[in-house]
């Protein structure tokens, strides 16, 4: 991150108290003060406590494309944008959380596990999703970019919902059948579920403010999606091959059954007596199984595999990236790649 | 409902059938046989199955407002806004389902229930929720209305989802604590959570689909959400003192715990004994308890100050939408007062 970046990181934390104390004071709603202390509650035990990139990245892209300094303006305008982006990764993961029966979640139990929450966390999940136009509405009902910012809102939001649905029926429908495991299907739902929402709609944000029509950056969402695709298969990769004290859990991919690219890797490249391995293994929850699974991606050398394919993301992103016209798109797009490429959590 | 209101019916089932084709063809997302099939299922058993009143209701204000024959374009066009509210409907309904834990829904399982779905119809309700916009974006985009219908969903949904939270901060959080319950607190959650959407959305998407500026429209507001509060009252009452076999089901509101307009009103009326009783019998599942509830409510002469609170509310209404400068838009009123002024189910 660029210098000043603590500075940047508590003026945007700054934006979000303003942010709330307008949610909780909305005049489209009566508030009263249990229903105020309710919202005010939820949003920080929810709203706040992630590593808050994808909202800083809006602040820091705009930066980028403007290339000077920015106004206090502009600053609250790009922190309301990233902040958009957190309140959309909360309203997720508290939605998720449910439908996962996950138990914590950033180191504190699960919002929908707090024993006066429960089942009232799944309308606390659209309450998040629905502030989201309305803090759009307060800062940016007369911009001129206004309508295009909700268009793209809401069509990240679906592309977002549909990548949890295939993710869904794929993994848990049925009986745990590897074989509807492929790189196609793992490329869609990585791609929908998390590329859009995270790497597409940051730079997007920051285009729109900066004035800039999408429709002729199509190329940037391509080189974003597939960013986050790249993403999206290191975090399968350090899920298995990472350090625990690194990267601050440990891994139940295997024992999840999840659609990682490690499995289908494995499957694309495993022999029929090795596809059985995988298919009597992958899933299983007791420690011998999950030992097979791993063996299996050691013969089949996966992480010579994954490092070929590291490099060969890296150099094609960078080619793609050179290949953009703007100066300043280009280092939106580098700053991003840098990043990520070779993290090791 | 207006004579030719059953080929109007069946018009607007054919744009359910138009909007759902576009829908599982939306070229957002890559959709596969499986997604595409699941999104197909889901739809037609959450959607179209309920009485359908808010959604034709758009159709007939817009007839109302433009006092003529409508074109083939028209009704095409208030029709898909009337499914815009069905789907917002079919959203809270399955989420509904789940937070309550219900088990039925229009005459089948519940969504959730259905072994193969369990809590993807948590994200189903999101997938739901997400079509709204998809439909806007593609049937209204060029419109010069578009940004205020877009403002106006987000805006009743925020309302709906606040009155929701209020009902179940109330209702559940702590031990049953009848002392909470208050008139003032019933309107507020019959207001924010009922009347917004069913009531008045279908009018203001008529009015923006006709032109009007719905700043110049309060007073219309006012009166909708008047009456949508009036229809709950209704609703309320008739769960204890309807015909079960009229309005279709067994009214468990005294067992459920329910903030009920009976209950509250009991608490204004009773004395120091007949609230102790209140507090002793309501919300318990046996037989005595729910008897002895009842029987305040006849000797508190419940049923009399419904109909003395009937009359005035209908008087109240008519002044008021006579009072309206615009011929047309009191028609379009006093047709949604007339169907539920004295209804019996």
């Amino acid at each position: 991150m660029s210098s000043g970046s603590s500075d940047l990181k508590s003026k945007f934390l700054d934006v979000y108290k303003t942010l709330k104390s307008e949610l909780i004071n909305d005049p489209a709603f009566e508030f009263d003060d249990d229903s105020r202390q309710w919202v005010d509650k939820m949003l920080d035990y929810n709203v706040p406590g992630g590593k808050l990139n994808r909202g800083l990245s809006v602040v820091d892209s705009y930066q980028l494309l403007k290339g000077g300094e920015l106004t206090e303006d502009e600053v609250f305008l790009s922190s309301a944008l990233g902040w958009c982006i957190e309140w959309l990764q909360a309203y997720f993961l508290v939605l998720d959380d449910i439908m996962d029966e996950s138990h914590t979640r950033r180191g504190q139990p699960c919002w929908f596990r707090l024993p006066k929450v429960g089942m009232i966390a799944a309308n606390d999940g659209i309450i998040l999703r629905n502030h989201i136009p309305r803090i759009l509405k307060k800062h940016f009902r007369g911009k001129p970019y206004y309508v295009d910012l909700v268009d793209l809102f809401n069509e990240v939001e679906f592309q977002t919902a549909s990548g949890q649905m295939i993710d869904l029926i794929t993994t848990l429908v049925g009986e745990k059948d590897l074989s509807k495991y492929s790189l196609s299907i793992h490329r869609r739902i990585v791609q929908y579920k998390t590329a859009y929402y995270s790497f597409y709609l940051p730079v997007a944000c920051a285009l729109l403010m900066f004035g800039e029509d999408l429709d002729n950056h199509v190329q940037v969402k391509d080189v974003l999606v597939e960013m986050g695709t790249y993403f999206q298969v290191q975090d399968d990769y350090l899920d298995c091959f990472g350090a625990p004290e690194v990267i601050g859990k440990i891994g139940t991919d295997i024992e999840d059954f999840k659609c990682s690219w490690l499995v289908v890797k494995a499957l694309e490249l495993a022999n029929e007596e090795q596809k059985k391995v995988l298919h009597e293994n992958y899933g299983k929850k007791d420690p011998a199984s999950v030992a097979k699974v791993k063996e299996l991606y050691h013969a089949l050398n996966l992480q010579g595999v994954f490092e070929e394919n590291e490099s060969t993301s890296y150099k094609k992103l960078i080619t793609s990236i050179e290949g953009h016209p703007s100066q300043a798109v280009q280092a939106v797009l580098k700053s991003f790649l840098g990043k990520i490429y070779k993290r090791q959590k």
